[in-house]
């Protein structure tokens, strides 16, 4: 029997509408817009779209308390670097001026040598404590609630959920489960290099210097294919980072649905799209309607912000 | 309720014993050794592993076929590979002389700027009459009957099941589902790179000359890690290219188990192991024991070998 309110924190409207008709088409047997249950893929963004980015995303609050911590050599080479000088500086006002690309590259740079195995446990550590700088809520308390509602109705409905997200794909698996009951190999996201080596006669995975993927823009979809190798039907984004993944997942065959979820709620969250330099929402708002993504306002359509998962 | 004979084309004895005895412990919620569902993961090589590969690996039989049917424009510098001129010569004898590296490399080289889906759909259409070359059975009917029955156990008890291969990425998916109940996603292989283009008005993904990646010996660890970021706890392989993907997965904490394909039956399949060029099978035979890797006789321990899907 299904929830006969699946959505409480979403409001009635358009794109309401729009999510319950697009699941109740592709799982009706009988229509002609059914998919069966394997087809049925969605993807996610996470910062932004699952949870709170702004003003600094998630990893690069990590970032920061990170280099404080970690006894860093000198890297001379990576001086160079204004996103990685800002993070030893613990200049976060430099850090959320600079494009995606540069500060996450940066960021991975610090972790360069160590373990996948020690990053993921460092990783746990630090989100058992971490909050946002403003908000005075944990980190783990700032995934969305109208978006938890939405994951759970999707997979309620036999979609395979997933994140494919500009972040580190290593550190959002860490709570990937617990936040958002998505397991691991759910998770699609930047990634660097490893090297398979043997550590007091075990085999363990070092993490390189050196970008394996930096998972944003087309990047997404060269990873979907990767990781997936099929078209997702269901796509939710947040900004200019996601419109390939929105756009690939639209032109395929059959029903389909992707979303965009528009900052403009300073009351509650947050309000900001195309000045947010770190992953900013520009050509998403001039195109979304020639595309067909439909445009998600938190303040108007979202009666709940924040989950209370950890509370 | 549990099927009281899962393993019926097993022959009884140790290995068999092993892999039931695996399972009861790892399932049993009362015992010291069970394992949530989300940590039942298991990973196999395809390649004589799931399906024959032997004279030629089933994908090398593919990019024999295709170098006749394509018209493939000059490009000097791959004829200097001795890999890609034995497949515009048609010349299988030094094709199975060659390292696996090499001929991977040259056999995904021949669809360099097809699209992912045309690629796809040109896979699917070969499958649908290719036979083995001296068996006299189609490809499809070359999948071994005790790993079907195997696949169908672990699933039966809340494992997930993951292909880690040699082989192309894109070219199992095609046939995964199909063929062993596994869907595209949990597909991890060689790969090229890819390009996100717009072809008449729409996105789509051309295959790039050059290895995204090797998926064999380490290469399948940093893999499995990359797309499934968790330890599998069992694992099944049949060559040296799977060593290290074995000597992992039994290195984690509790239970675990690994197995090696020994190919030694003439009468039924093939008997080859160190001398076949390709992925041969020297070191695990040496090393086994020391790994505590079961080696599993086809000869002795399987009571039929082939299943016959597609009959």
């Amino acid at each position: 029997m299904s929830d006969p309110n699946p959505l409480p924190s979403w409001v009635d409207g358009p794109n309401k509408s729009a999510i319950l008709d697009f699941v109740a088409r592709v799982t009706n047997e009988d229509g002609p817009d059914f998919r069966p249950a394997a087809e049925r893929i969605a993807t996610f963004d996470n910062d932004g779209t699952l949870w709170c980015e702004f003003p600094l995303l998630v990893q690069l609050l990590f970032t920061l308390a990170e280099v404080k911590r970690l006894p860093l050599s000198q890297r001379p080479e990576l001086l160079d670097n204004p996103a990685y000088k800002a993070f030893l500086a613990g200049d976060s006002r430099t850090v959320a001026s600079l494009p995606k690309q540069e500060v996450v590259e940066a960021a991975f740079a610090v972790h360069a040598g160590m373990t996948v195995d020690d990053f993921a446990s460092i990783v746990g550590k630090w989100f058992s404590t971490a909050r946002h700088p403003t908000l005075g809520r944990l980190v783990l308390d700032n995934t969305y609630q109208p978006q938890q509602e939405l994951l759970a109705f999707l997979r309620a409905n036999d979609f395979k959920t997933f994140i494919v997200t500009g972040g580190g794909i290593e550190f959002v698996r860490v709570v990937s489960q617990r936040l958002y009951g998505i397991p691991a190999e759910q998770v699609i996201g930047s990634s660097t290099r490893c090297s398979l080596e043997t550590i007091e006669g075990n085999l363990a995975l070092r993490k390189l210097p050196g970008m394996g993927s930096f998972d944003d823009r087309d990047e997404k979809v060269v990873n979907i294919s990767l990781h997936l190798g099929r078209r997702p039907i269901f796509a939710f984004g947040n900004s200019d980072g996601d419109l390939s993944m929105l756009r690939y997942t639209l032109q395929g065959d059959g029903a389909r649905l992707g979303l965009l979820l528009h900052h403009d709620d300073a009351a509650r969250e947050f309000a900001y799209d195309r000045d947010f330099k770190t992953s900013p929402l520009n050509d998403g708002l001039e195109q979304a309607d020639a595309y067909g993504i439909h445009l998600v306002s938190m303040k108007n359509e979202w009666r709940n912000v924040f989950s209370s998962a950890s509370l």
